[in-house]
């Protein structure tokens, strides 16, 4: 027989997880006829709440999971130091935890008891890992993700109002071929970027050719073939949009290896702004995110919600700004 | 009163503290005469042999740790990878801790019961930190790194026979005024690849001048700094070589800021072969270290020491080689 959750309990009492939650911990918020209603339900269903969420001030293992993918794609340490700072400001531990590790145990490892709560970087949007953790009473905070359901607290960059800014300096700029290579669909960060960047060029009137919408991994490898099938067509556009820094990294390679100069041939943008865009080597033009404001953000969430679990999902949007380096010029003349 | 340790046993009965190790725990390879001569010994000051070391298949956390530097520095994470890939292989999971955890609390982090074993990845020539461990019985071992009195296993590159390589490169592409950028001397890598340098061109003939000797952090910045300090000179080098891959695209950096053509004007040479060095952006010429294999050997000898503690301390050198790419020539005409 397949095990009674709190989410089972929420659908009879026609309330919210969270309330359910909060209910059966008596905890403010709740009105003494919801409350009522939940006991019932809980009742009828003979749920039994889970001691993995509470006492948790006395069975602390101070130890925080930070699922990330591989941290040699640069992106990743970039988001992941910042957490582990913040953390450790709390008297926290990072532990890594790879997609790759989770792959085979999934919900396992992160559930064990090892743990306090989790920070999930890479999750999907449709993901069934957050509510696996909610139903285990697993504090976890989305970073840099979202879900297409908010069931769970996630921080992430304001994806829309970056994708706004390229728009307008591409259009100011005189670009009106533009081509773009973003992450996977299945994330957040993948479709809001592309989606955001697709609305912002039709506000000016540009339309974003389907064949000029390259998605792949957030990688330099990925970026690089992108950038090589997109700038070898007939009709190459005059810039390219990206859904990370890593993937601008990976077009400036393709155009190297093409011999295009970068921004006399070719206009290339990043998005997130991580160090290695500032080296002069590189010298990306970018949306700058607050990694350090994410983190803080995150942490404070995820500390909030082991503390007092249960509360409603919050979404938080950290501000980004465009920053202008040396891969944007007007498109050549020909 | 100071707590006797397995060292003050060794002093005492003339053997090296391995042996105290080997002999106190009835393993073989120490002859009845020497057990006798160490029992005497440990009987004498009083010495009770702690317990963390022993029984470890019964109170195992399969956790190691690994410390590095912050993992926003590129080489770090293309070390700690492979690390982890390698420990889960031996079903072992890693768990980072940087230089700055360690800053205040040293030792107690490492031997508070939460680790099998310690990787160390940035370990001064000097550090006490090995012996420490040693003392606590802590298995443990360094990478990358060597100690200069060899009391723990390390595996590291062959950093001469890599600057040998370079030496042979600068002296047939004709450059005879070649500076170098280090990293810090208090580290065997900082010092063995300048040593070894000053070697190898020597034996062609080329004095290393010391004003064309600079050393800084193994990071991008210090890189920056240094190679404009250096190429800024009114009698500047035809080449530079770098201490590794991250100081190298520091160079570049400096190289670019200034306005000068690599390789036309200047010939820039790596050392590790990160993946990024052979992104067509960056395309370092360089030396590759294996790093995969030294994962390999120092997560084997790591496994060994936790199964049979005590072993005799052992020092590996993994193989080199130069990887020729697009940041060499011959030095400018004048």
């Amino acid at each position: 027989m397949k095990k009674v959750t709190s989410f089972d309990v929420a659908r009879l009492a026609g309330v919210s997880q969270p309330t359910v939650s909060r209910a059966l911990r008596n905890l403010p918020g709740t009105s003494p006829e919801t409350r009522a209603r939940v006991l019932a339900a809980a009742r009828e269903l003979s749920y039994v709440v889970s001691d993995l969420g509470r006492g948790l001030s006395t069975t602390r293992t101070r130890r925080i999971a930070v699922v990330s993918e591989e941290l040699t794609n640069p992106f990743y340490p970039e988001l992941v130091e910042p957490l582990r700072r913040e953390l450790a400001r709390h008297d926290l531990r990072a532990v890594l935890v790879t997609d790759k590790d989770l792959a085979g145990v999934g919900i396992d490892v992160l559930a064990d008891g090892s743990y306090d709560g989790v920070i999930l970087t890479t999750t999907a949007r449709n993901s069934t890992l957050p509510r696996d953790l909610t139903e285990r009473e697993m504090p976890h905070v989305l970073v840099n993700r979202v879900l297409d359901i908010a069931e769970s607290h996630s921080c992430t960059a304001d994806n829309p109002a970056g994708a706004r800014a390229i728009s307008a300096l591409l259009w100011e700029l005189g670009h009106r071929d533009i081509g773009t290579i973003q992450g996977p669909v299945a994330t957040s960060t993948g479709r809001e970027r592309a989606e955001a960047l697709r609305t912002g060029l039709k506000d000016y009137g540009i339309a974003l050719r389907r064949e000029l919408l390259v998605r792949g991994s957030f990688s330099h490898d990925d970026g690089f073939r992108g950038g090589i099938a997109m700038l070898e067509r007939p009709s190459r556009p005059s810039a390219v949009v990206c859904g990370n820094d890593v993937i601008a990294m990976g077009v400036l390679s393709a155009a190297r290896h093409l011999g295009l100069a970068v921004p006399g041939d070719l206009t290339v943008i990043g998005f997130d702004d991580i160090p290695m865009a500032s080296w002069p080597l590189i010298d990306l033009t970018t949306v700058r995110c607050d990694l350090d404001g994410l983190a803080r953000d995150a942490v404070r969430m995820l500390t909030w919600e082991i503390e007092t679990p249960g509360g409603e999902p919050q979404v938080r949007r950290v501000p980004v700004e465009l920053v202008l380096r040396s891969t944007h010029a007007p498109p050549p003349a020909n």
